[in-house]
């Protein structure tokens, strides 16, 4: 019997620039570092949050990670057994990284994996929404099954939590670049009109299908011409300062497509190559930093395994 | 030098049930057959239609056919050459089957073997598309595509005319029933919202995700989960007469999906092996038959071929 495991749940990219709402990648790196550990007091209790400066609640109830924990206990029947959990954030909150979806994701799978995996990680997916809708608002699987499974994620259908699993190319890699500058979700979507052109919805179908062929294909050219985003990018650029010139420079030194990551404001770019990426991600941060703008830079390949144990 | 060919172009489901505007399946059977013979008497003439009724002109400029061998003889700088067209109808008009795309792209790529193929078939695209527009009075390649290439195509941008060939499973089948009452596709067309909820934009993405990584997986169940349209089956299903009683009886006889061929009234059922689409073909038009409403049946596989010479 484990008495006490870590885990790490990564980032992840929302909306993968071309599926808003229903797809979404697993970055390497930024994530949560969630530890559980059995303990004699029953019941379910977090005893550390750390790299939040003091803003996630101690109550598991009101707590992503503790209620993606205590959904699962319940699930399990276990909810008197006594655990532990300590939160360790290492990514910025509120950044469009899917921070709430990895705390949900590492809540979960750390109790699942200190009980000795009883559930697969497919099958911990509707409890870490749980955790994650707490945190979003909203019961959305773009940023929590990529966490959990890795890779690059398909919604099929959000309802049915029906997630499936896309080829990933081998040299696909992600320049994530965080500009310190605060949008909540709630607010980013309240942006968004309610109804898209038909003919927007048809150009960019033809881009979310054609990105998936690209996957499929491992054919980066016409990922680069599907990486495209007719319907969002333009009601939330508005958000992010410089996205333009950000998006343009990123074009320019030779990533595949650039957006917005999730709700923002990070952006993303998608590139082959780790070599090219990091030359985006630079002239990225050149924009921002050249503003004014504090700014971050995350280089990853997609995370092809999604939440682990240390 | 060729004196005389005769092409066969099929019939294609436009829309392929998931992908509204930027997606089509070419069938088997029904189709077009178009002969391209020199002539002594300069330019381009159109000396037999048979199959439609007396409905479609004579003059070259103003038929479908006549319209796309006709750009394509200008492309080439062949107006003056001598070239008569027949055009032989084997298929029914405004059914929803890609009558006008198989006409144009029978008419180009008639003239295009007769000439020794100068062009491909690929490159053939625009002038097909010229000709079909006369007829449906819009620029899509969602017809004229699969007709002329084969197989499904994805329409990954129509305004820059590119169309990839997606995967066919090898037992997918087509069953299309064909009930004789008239839509016409502008009407069809115009009884759409210009807007799409952004919700249904989000699910229906899932299901054209899902389709699509069906067929590159050969994955009939997640197929049959994807084959749904939420956005325009509910605003044209009032159209064909008992759609829902028909769409019934197909998914009940084992069809993985059923809708609405292109814009109606035709309506096809996808399914798996061609026994079952007889079965499900069968059970489609038996709702018809009992309500008095004259259908026709074809049964095919995903035509592989696209546009022949005979």
């Amino acid at each position: 019997m484990l008495h006490e495991v870590k885990v790490f749940a990564p980032a992840s990219v929302g909306n993968a620039i071309v599926g808003f709402d229903m797809m979404g990648l697993a970055l390497s790196r930024p994530g949560d570092e969630i530890v559980a550990r059995r303990s004699e007091r029953p019941g379910l209790h977090i005893t550390a949050i750390t790299g939040d400066e003091g803003k996630l609640p101690y109550d598991p109830e009101k707590n992503t990670a503790g209620l993606a924990a205590s959904s699962l206990l319940k699930h399990l029947d276990k909810t008197g057994l006594g655990i532990e959990l300590e939160i360790h954030k290492c990514m910025p909150f509120g950044s469009g990284l899917g921070s709430s979806a990895a705390s949900a994701v590492g809540g979960a799978f750390a109790v699942n994996v200190l009980l000795g995996s009883p559930l697969s990680k497919r099958e911990l997916l509707p409890f870490a929404m749980q955790g994650e809708q707490l945190a979003s608002g909203g019961y959305h699987a773009d940023n929590v099954a990529p966490s959990l499974l890795g890779g690059i994620i398909l919604i099929r259908s959000n309802r049915d939590l029906d997630v499936l699993s896309l080829p990933v190319p081998t040299e696909l890699y992600a320049a994530v670049v965080y500009p310190e500058v605060e949008i909540l979700t709630k607010t980013a979507r309240g942006i968004l009109k309610t109804e898209v052109p038909l003919k927007q919805h048809v150009v960019q179908s033809g881009y979310l299908g054609g990105f998936m062929a690209g996957l499929f294909c491992s054919d980066y050219d016409l990922i680069g011409r599907s990486l495209r985003d007719v319907i969002i990018e333009p009601q939330r650029a508005c958000m992010i300062p410089h996205f333009y010139e950000v998006q343009q420079a990123a074009l320019s030194a030779g990533a595949l497509g650039c957006s917005i990551s999730g709700a923002g404001p990070s952006m993303v770019a998608l590139c082959k190559g780790d070599a090219i990426a990091a030359q985006v991600g630079a002239a990225m941060q050149q924009i921002f930093t050249q503003a004014g703008i504090p700014n971050e830079l995350f280089l990853s390949a997609v995370n092809a395994e999604g939440a682990i144990a240390l």
